[in-house]
């Protein structure tokens, strides 16, 4: 029904441009206001620039805080630019915190400043300290507006205190109780408050083994948790075990979807270019050092086989299956890396250990490398008159090479988890470089060795 | 604090082995129900098999199931050899029907039957009505167990249904609402409903703007969906409307984990075969195909340097520059293919255009081509004495081939995702067979070309 669903909402968007356009604000507040902020934005979007400024004019500062959260950060900037006429503190003000931090993490030292000093101090405290953790760490992801419990209240006057919190509450189905230092006591679901007694005491109700993060922890660790309890969210504490704020499953999904296209990229090696918005000079400039960088590793391969020349001259015929021989070796390394690198991600080695999967890799390389020596040897023989010499050379080379490069292709990334790095920065090329000069060598010394019995 | 809590777990656990152990029945089961299923789930791995059996005796199918339903496929199959003694079909009655469906998917026709039969009447049906749905479809991965509301129930009336409800409904803080003809008509929040007075009615408090996905939905549609307007859940609903079951975020998790890893996958070829658990036999079973396949695409290569074998002749040299050139044209591909994918997969170019990308890739090829052609003509003369049309040769080369290679890297997974189909299938190594032919031809042909005016 999605398909469906944006048909519908192309034809309402259409109606709601018009109105806009005639001047029907009334109408247009109406059936606009009636929107998924989501959905609001995409109409912001589309809109006329004369016709955005009379919008900004016609809107309160709430409702245009709800669609400037739903922005990523570029078209945040862009809106910002138009709006010298509105107070954008006032703005910030109905954001949640996190939202506001992302944004103004971007801004000069300046700007930033400005803002701050016209926001409400409570709000703008909030901010402060949000801008204070590192990137990538719970902190950096967390909100501050959640709802905390103290252990004595009674769940009947908890749901009346949530009939007027909830609005601004960014998550109030999870609900974690702090003891009078602001430590974190324990957590009670909504679902619990609604199933138990309204004369109940929360301490009575709420789980007391709850699972927190450390704010400094790991955004992908934070994300990895909620996504082995299926939390809807997960509460962010001090060194001292004091409830800082929360990390929602919403933002875990991003987090998610940021760390796949990071390992993809690393294996591409284009590591922070994936933005499509980059022209094209400076993705360029991003991706040029790595492939330079590859390009000289390369030139070692050019110097071995610079050294068999003279073996070469004998039989030229031998370059011809360099790419073929390469190729392959790199394919089975590359399929090795994968592997490991998403098992290690997803933690599918806990039970069966790194060993049994290196031997398994090694075993899988030469299986594999028998499979295309056998082939090989029956077949170059047909393909380039009958030479059996060359065609043993490439297929033994083949068989060698396939079971070295799984072990490189899952070595590599194991050695740089177990250093308590991201393996995925043992990037696709890098290993096939790595297996091409082993290749290469294999193979040249192995027809240099031969041909002297010829 | 995960780290701290993963100590204290495994403390927890050694006690709890030991009460088992021990026989300290009453004592054990207190313990072990306090933990989170996920964390009951790992102390069940780690008993000892004649602990476990008594285990199994000990504990109520309710509380076995709740295990259950945290275990792979594999672990679940393992579990139930094991029960011999127990009675499956009175487990299965307390799992969710998704997750009794998935489980029953696996098994056989007969053995299928049995358990239904032996299960409750209306949760039997529940799970053949979700054994129908193809995979990797909504209908495969939504639950049954959610909460129908009516427009005309009162708000009182309805959190009064939820305290008894609740326990048994997999996500109640999303409701949705039909009407008598079981059709969808809104959905209303739990945070709503606390917000609203008791005796509103929930036709006036219900957004009828309920964004619903229909059963057929290619499961990371409906990821997308709750992922794009941050949702707890999405309703799923029939051709006609009608309300079938609910898809939940911690499912959509998943599903997007599941997606990424086969993004990477198909990069590397090792479509299917990222399970750690397979034999080396098998795995390599399932991967040689494609390295052969790809290793018959390397022939060509092969060939086509053969057709050269007299321009070798004169420069054997020349070989030793192929991997560098094609490694390098790879390269440049592989990043083109993963920008595009990944931006594919996100969306990014809903705005930009398509043609745009390509433009930006071509322009990105091309500079860093011509960096690496220039560093090639400056630096081979020093490397192999002095020989300027040998550089200049491979200077070229490369310079055009990097300009193609982006091309390709980013035309082919285009013209895959026009013809909806996955553009990951472009996987990396069959674009990079694609590049070495041409980046190849360009190489030998430009030097036979030039070697003619020696």
């Amino acid at each position: 029904m999605v398909k469906l669903n944006d048909e519908t909402r192309a034809a309402y968007n259409r109606d709601l441009l018009e109105l806009l356009q005639e001047g029907e604000d009334t109408a247009f507040r109406l059936k606009f206001l009636d929107l998924h902020p989501v959905d609001q934005m995409e109409v912001v979007q589309q809109m006329k620039e004369e016709n955005r400024n009379r919008f900004y004019e016609i809107m309160s500062a709430k409702e245009i805080a709800d669609i400037f959260e739903e922005l990523n950060l570029e078209e945040q900037k862009d809106m910002v630019l138009e709006w010298e006429n509105k107070d954008m503190s006032d703005i910030f003000n109905y954001m949640n915190a996190d939202d506001v931090a992302d944004f103004l993490g971007e801004l000069e030292e300046k700007e930033r400043e400005e803002i701050l000093t016209g926001m409400d101090t409570e709000e703008a405290e909030d901010v402060k300290e949000l801008l204070t953790y590192e990137e990538e760490t719970a902190g950096s992801i967390m909100t501050k507006e959640s709802i905390h419990l103290h252990e004595t209240e009674k769940v009947g006057d908890v749901l009346n205190r949530l009939r007027n919190e909830a609005p601004d509450a960014e998550m109030i189905y999870y609900l974690y109780v702090v003891d009078e230092s602001e430590k974190l006591a324990g957590v009670v679901s909504l679902r619990d408050l609604l199933v138990a007694s309204l004369e109940e005491k929360v301490g009575n109700v709420m789980s007391r083994r709850v699972v927190s993060v450390h704010v400094n922890e790991d955004q992908e660790d934070v994300a990895r948790l909620i996504q082995k309890y299926d939390f809807l969210a997960a509460p962010v504490v001090s060194a001292n075990n004091q409830l800082l704020g929360i990390v929602t499953v919403d933002d875990v999904i991003d987090v998610l979807e940021e760390e796949a296209t990071e390992d993809l990229a690393e294996f591409a090696t284009t590591r922070g270019t994936t933005d499509v918005n980059l022209s094209a000079f400076t993705a360029a400039k991003r991706r040029a050092p790595w492939i330079i960088l590859l390009m000289f590793l390369g030139m070692i391969t050019a110097g071995i086989i610079g050294q068999f020349e003279e073996t070469l001259e004998q039989v030229v015929l031998l370059s011809a299956f360099i790419p073929m021989l390469m190729g392959s070796a790199g394919n089975v390394g590359t399929q090795s890396l994968a592997v490991v690198v998403r098992s290690l991600a997803l933690g599918n080695y806990e039970k069966k250990g790194l060993l049994w999967a290196l031997i398994r890799e090694l075993g899988t390389g030469l299986v594999i490398g028998f499979a295309c020596a056998l082939t090989l040897i029956i077949l170059i023989p047909f393909l380039y008159g009958g030479d059996l010499l060359l065609a043993f050379i490439v297929g033994f080379s083949i068989f060698l090479s396939l079971g070295v490069a799984a072990v490189i292709g899952s070595v590599v990334p194991l050695i740089i988890n177990r250093l308590k790095l991201d393996p995925a920065i043992a990037s696709g090329p890098f290993i096939t470089t790595f297996i091409d000069v082993v290749s290469i060598t294999i193979y040249f010394s192995m027809a240099t060795m031969l041909l002297q019995f010829l």
